[in-house]
This record gives C-alpha cells, sequence and structure tokens, in this order.
C-alpha cells in the first residue's frame, strides 16, 4: 500500500463530497473513532440551534408537535436498518432500552429458565442480562468464543440454544473487534428453538447493512452517537417486530407508554403499537440532534456507506499486516472481510500506552480498548482514505520509534 | 386587587432583575405554564451552543470531563434541594429514576407486600408503581384524598402505613392542585413504621424549600424541565440518602453503574456511593442545559424564589375569588397558603374550551389539566406580578363574554 493508492481512491469516493458536511479542523489528528463517538455534521449543530430556538419560542406549545419525535425519528432510522414503519422508537438509554426489551421478552416465555448471552459483549449488555436473571431467578449462559471468529460464537450459539432458552441476546458486530454475526441465521437458529432474539446493533446501524424485517428479527436496540452521529449520550432506540405488539409488556410503565395518555386515567393500560414501550418524557434537543444526524446518512444511502466501509476497513487491514505486524502487534479482527463489520482492532501489549502516544502527540485518536487493544472505527462519512493510510503510518512510526510498556486502563468510551 | 399594587410588587421585587437573563418577546401571551416547561435562559441557550461546540471540538475526548456531569450536575441540583454531595444525580428521565428507586426500595424490603401511593398523583407515579406490584406481587394502595386537602391525605397515610408496608411514594406538592404535604412529618411517618419513603419533587425543585438532608429523606425524584428550566426532555434527577449507599440495589444493571467502569471486567459489581444508580451514557447536551439553569437560580437562592413564589400564588389567588369565582370557577388548590406550592389551580366545567380560548387567543398560556382545571404556574424567576394580574383579567374577560362548553382532551403535558 502506498500513499497515491490511497490518494486514487479518495477521487474515486462518490462519498467524498459529504466530508464537507463536517466542520473538521484540519488533518492531525486524524480521528479515528467515529464509531464511539461520531463528529457533528454542520446541520446537526444547526438542528441543536433551532431546538433550543423553537424550545425558546413555542414554550409548551412545542409538544403538539414533539410528542411524535421518538416514533417520526424512530421511522426514519428504522430505514437504515430494514425496519418498516411503527417498529422503532428513539428513546431513553440503550441500556434502559435492552433492559426493557430483556425483561419483556421475559415475561413472554415465562416456562424457559436459561438468558444466553456472549462472555465477550459489550459490558452494559451483559450486566444487564446479569442482572434479569437474577431478578427472575433464571440462569445466565455466555457464551465463551475468541471476540474476532464470530463463526466459533455461532457454533457454541448452536449447541447452546435449546428449549429452556428464553432470549438469546447479541452484538451484531462486535464492540471490540468487529465480527459481523450473520443476523439471518442466527434470529432463525434462535426462534427455531423457540427463543426470543434480541440484537444489539450499536456498531451496525449506520454503518453495515441490517435488515431486521428481512431477517425477521424479534428485538433490537442500538445508540445514536456512533455512525449516527447523534452526540455524546444522545438517545438510544429500540425495535420490536410488529408480530409481537401487544404481546410483550415492558416493566417501566410510564404515563408516555399508555394509552390515551392525557386522559390521565387510573390504572396503566399499554398504548397500542411500539408506543407502549416508552416510558418518560422524550428528550426533544437529542432527538432533533439525531434526526439530522440521520438526514445525512439517508442521502448517503446505506449501501454506499457500506461499500466504503469495506474498502476503508480493506485497506487498514493490509496496512496493519504491512507495517505493524512486523512491529509486534497483530490485526484483533476477522481475517474474512464477510465476518467483519466497520472498524477493526489492533492487538499489542502495549496498547495503551501507544494509544496514549497517538493521542497526546496530535496524531491519530484511535480508543483503547481493555486491555491491549486499539480500535479504528474509520465511519464512511467523513473519513477519506488517506486518513486511514496516514493513521497506520504514524502508528508504525510511534511503534517502532520507542517501547510501549504495558500500562493501565483508560477513561475512554 | 388593582393594577397599581401589582405594578408596586413588581417594582419592590429583587428579583425582577433576571427576568431580563429571559429572551421574553414581548408582554403577550402571559406564559403562565413554567411548571410544566420552563422557558430557557439565554445563557441556557448559549450552554447548548457551547455543548455542541465542545462535542464538535474534543470529540470522544470530552469524555474525559463530560463522564463526571451526572454527579457534578447533580451536587449543584442538591444544593437548591438540600442535600448534600455526593448523593444527587441527573440522569435518565424522572420515570426511569421512579422506577429505579420504586424497584430498588422493594427489593430492601423483601418481607413487606404493600406498596403506597395517593390515587390522585401524577399518572406516571401511579403506573410505575402499579407495574412494580404485579411484578413484585405486592398490593397497591392508592390513598383516597382531594387532590387539593393535604391534610386528609395526611391523615389517611397514617391510618394506613403499617408494618406491612414496603415503600411509600408520593408527590411532595400535587401536580395539580399545587397541595404541598409535610416533607418532615410524612418521612417521619413513613420511616417509623419501617418503611421506605420516596418523594416526587417535580413540582417542588427551584421554587418551594426542600431540605432532604433536614428531613432525613430516603429517596426522591424528580424532573428538571419545570422550575429548572433544562428544556423539554432534560434528564431527570434523583437522590439517595447517604446512608443508604451500598445497601440498596437498583434493578437496570448498566455500565455506568459498575465499580471501575472502564476495565469493562467480567459480572457486574456496582460502583460505590450514589453511582451505581446510573445507568447508560448520560446526555451531554441536556446535562449542559440543566447546569446552566441552576446557575441562574442559584444566583436567585431557595429563600427569594420561595418569598416570590408565595407572594405571586397569594395575588392569583385573591384575584380568583374576586373575578373568577363570581363567574362560575372555583379555586381548585388549598386555601391555605401554607398548604400550597408554587402553582395555582382553577376549577370549570368548561376548562378545556376556556383554556382553548385563552391560548388560541395570544392572550395567556395556562396549562390544561383533565378534567375540569386550568393550571397556573408562575415560575418565580421570570414571571411578573402584572403579569399574574392581566392572567387573571383576561381570563376573566374570556370567560365573561361567552359559553364556556364541556369539551375533549388537550395535547399538552
Amino acid at each position: 500500500m502506498d500513499r497515491r493508492t490511497a490518494e486514487r481512491l479518495d477521487l474515486d469516493d462518490p462519498l467524498a463530497g459529504l466530508r464537507a458536511e463536517f466542520d473538521i479542523a484540519g488533518d492531525r489528528p486524524v480521528y479515528m473513532d467515529g464509531n464511539s463517538l461520531g463528529r457533528p455534521s454542520r446541520a446537526t449543530v444547526e438542528a441543536v440551534h433551532r431546538a433550543a430556538a423553537d424550545w425558546a419560542g413555542r414554550l409548551v406549545g412545542g409538544w403538539q408537535e414533539w410528542i411524535d419525535l421518538p416514533s417520526v425519528v424512530g421511522d426514519r432510522l428504522g430505514r437504515l436498518v430494514g425496519a418498516g414503519p411503527g417498529q422503532v422508537l428513539v428513546c431513553d438509554s440503550t441500556t434502559v432500552n435492552l433492559y426493557k426489551l430483556a425483561a419483556a421478552a421475559l415475561d413472554a416465555r415465562p416456562g424457559r429458565d436459561v438468558i444466553v448471552g456472549a462472555a465477550t459483549d459489550f459490558p452494559t449488555d451483559r450486566y444487564v442480562l446479569e442482572g434479569l436473571a437474577a431478578a427472575t431467578g433464571r440462569r445466565l449462559v455466555l457464551l465463551d468464543a475468541p471476540d474476532d471468529d464470530p463463526a466459533a460464537l455461532e457454533d457454541r450459539l448452536a449447541a447452546t440454544v435449546g428449549d429452556q432458552t428464553a432470549l438469546v441476546s447479541l452484538s451484531h458486530v462486535h464492540y471490540r473487534s468487529g465480527a459481523r454475526l450473520d443476523g439471518r441465521s442466527v434470529t432463525e437458529l434462535v426462534q427455531g428453538r423457540g427463543a426470543l432474539m434480541l440484537w444489539d446493533l450499536a456498531h451496525s446501524a449506520g454503518s453495515v447493512p441490517v435488515d431486521l424485517d428481512g431477517w425477521g428479527a424479534d428485538l433490537a436496540v442500538g445508540c445514536s452517537y456512533k455512525y449516527l452521529n447523534g452526540g455524546p449520550g444522545a438517545p438510544g432506540w429500540l425495535y420490536v417486530r410488529r408480530g409481537l405488539h401487544g404481546r410483550l409488556r415492558q416493566p417501566i410503565w410510564g404515563w408516555f407508554g399508555r394509552a390515551d395518555q392525557f386522559a390521565m386515567g387510573e390504572g396503566y393500560v399499554p398504548a397500542a403499537g411500539i408506543g407502549s414501550h416508552l416510558t418518560g418524557t422524550p428528550p426533544v434537543i437529542g432527538l432533533r440532534a439525531v434526526d439530522a444526524g440521520l438526514e445525512l446518512l439517508e442521502r448517503a444511502g446505506v449501501a454506499a456507506l457500506w461499500a466504503k466501509s469495506q474498502r476503508l476497513t480493506a485497506l487498514l487491514a493490509e496496512m496493519v499486516e504491512e507495517d505493524l505486524v512486523p512491529l509486534g502487534a497483530r490485526l484483533a479482527s476477522p481475517s474474512d472481510p464477510d465476518r467483519r463489520g466497520a472498524h477493526l482492532t489492533v492487538g499489542h501489549t502495549g496498547a495503551w500506552t501507544w494509544c496514549r502516544a497517538l493521542v497526546d502527540g496530535d496524531l491519530v485518536i484511535p480508543d483503547f480498548r481493555a486491555p491491549d487493544r486499539i480500535r479504528l472505527g474509520p465511519a464512511p462519512l467523513y473519513t477519506r482514505f488517506t486518513d486511514c493510510f496516514d493513521a497506520v503510518r504514524m502508528m508504525a512510526e510511534v511503534l517502532a520509534a520507542g517501547p510501549a510498556p504495558a500500562g493501565g486502563p483508560a477513561r475512554v468510551t
């Protein structure tokens, strides 16, 4: 790989023009963390400003429109993940949504006493399932497979899910390795054994093809601050398949989930449709930011985003092998591009000090992932091929220049 | 009451200057709904703009600071409600916080099978308790007393709470009538019978004196979009008394509530202190807006806010009796000022059409509350005595001018 090739890929990139929608100050540091906290587009910043002005101008009257934002923005998000209208809400946090849907699923499978997750899955996913297992007297089985071997995880799953399994919850794209599961076949397997399937799409939505309706998926959650560029702590989202509406009861009975909410009547009666999965008052400014982020992704189109993501990660993978492996690093993601999402991870015993040197030197902003990984998330909306090229070259220079001793934990998300 | 008196009250108002911190376009309509959705100060709008710029500029590195916002802003909010540091978090929605704390309280009182609430309490409070009663096999007792008679409610409570009561959850200031319970004596009563007391302070924080530590309160929740001026759907908050830290386990086990979060380790271990009541990623832009709102309330001081609130509601109550009662309306709030919060409610069979005429005529923006009430919430930071005077005069003119037939429900919050 040489820089000319990367430059040529930028010239041929049909999405190259979208970088101008973002206010990016200079070429350094190279931001390789769009899958942890995406950048705001100019339109998103304007949407936040407009939302504040809207609040000031319309005051309480604004609720006539705002009240529908969780489902209006949800439907828009749904189009990015293959969900027809009326099945997605933008609300609460990913963690709270995961809790609500997992609890609802367990409630719908009363005779089954096993919950299945993955031992290497994102912490909140494991912890929420652990809490629900403790609360409902169920057993949590965490599938044990290397995080960069999705086929091994699928094999474990097939050997584990049985007629006592109530719920399986897995990340479609692994937060650390980027390993990608087969959404359709996993869904079929789990449903074939009578369990409900809950997908965490935090690292999928906005970068990787997802076809929830096509997969026949039951439930899904995700965040909006990564590839969706909704901002730090932007609201999460959830999907409940239409066929399950009215058949699942989530545990947090709030006024926004009640039928005929403003009658403020006696007793909780769940709203029809997806609405019963709302809880409290939705965050209007956050929803406006998410909406603006979605608009830009819609303009790009998932197919084009995915095509570019594959080329970006292919370039990164090639350079990791060429430039970093000889220096003692390793590709800690699947080598098969068909089993990867839109980010890559590099392993090295000195990952923490290496990462600090890259950040402190204003060279590259990647993401450290405990205990020994550097994660590279080249968001396809605004990352150039030359950015990826330069990032790996600087990573190699830093690694070659000095020792990278093993080090302590970080406070990056 | 005459307008000159109201003008004199404005001249003597030590908080009058704070109105200039808000961008208020003209004198009409009079905004009497600050207890439903508070106005943004200029500083709050600027804080929202700065938060967006901060995201764009610092990207993922911003988390080094943002991660502490729930507790930093929580401590600041705590000073408004008599809570020492380390006991308040700004996070999730009021509904989700109510769920978390109520569930934690029930978990801590396993042998007791009764939950006590109030039949006229805000819907989300009743529904959340109902859901938890159903989930844990407990009985929910909703105290039945007129919403404008707090002494009657307290009597019912004393007659009801017993050694089978696990949890009592009540609003300190009633959302509709403005009736105010005695925080200290209710807390003592409930604790004296071995139950835990959970306060909903949505209509108290930022207007009415609250002394959580002084009351010896166990648990409290509130929102930040009313008197705290945090914006539509701004994050909620929660309080857990220090003596209960480490002894209550909330049900949503997310990564933000785990000890040593970024080690992303195996198994859920609750964080020490108040931190275990966090769940998912906190909403940074929303937290910045709340923080700016709190700064202005701090400048005013709770004592001054409360003193002005009492004078504003006294003026309103006097004018309701003089101008509206002769037209068939009634004061639907306690007549004793010592049993009221910072808002008042007027009852009339034609409240809905009356309210629409006031709003549609750009005269007054009050709040309709089903089935037959108009609620007036004169936020003390930016509401003038002449605003209150003019509002009631216009209400009287509209009511006198034409019939106000009974009508259907609204979609206002």
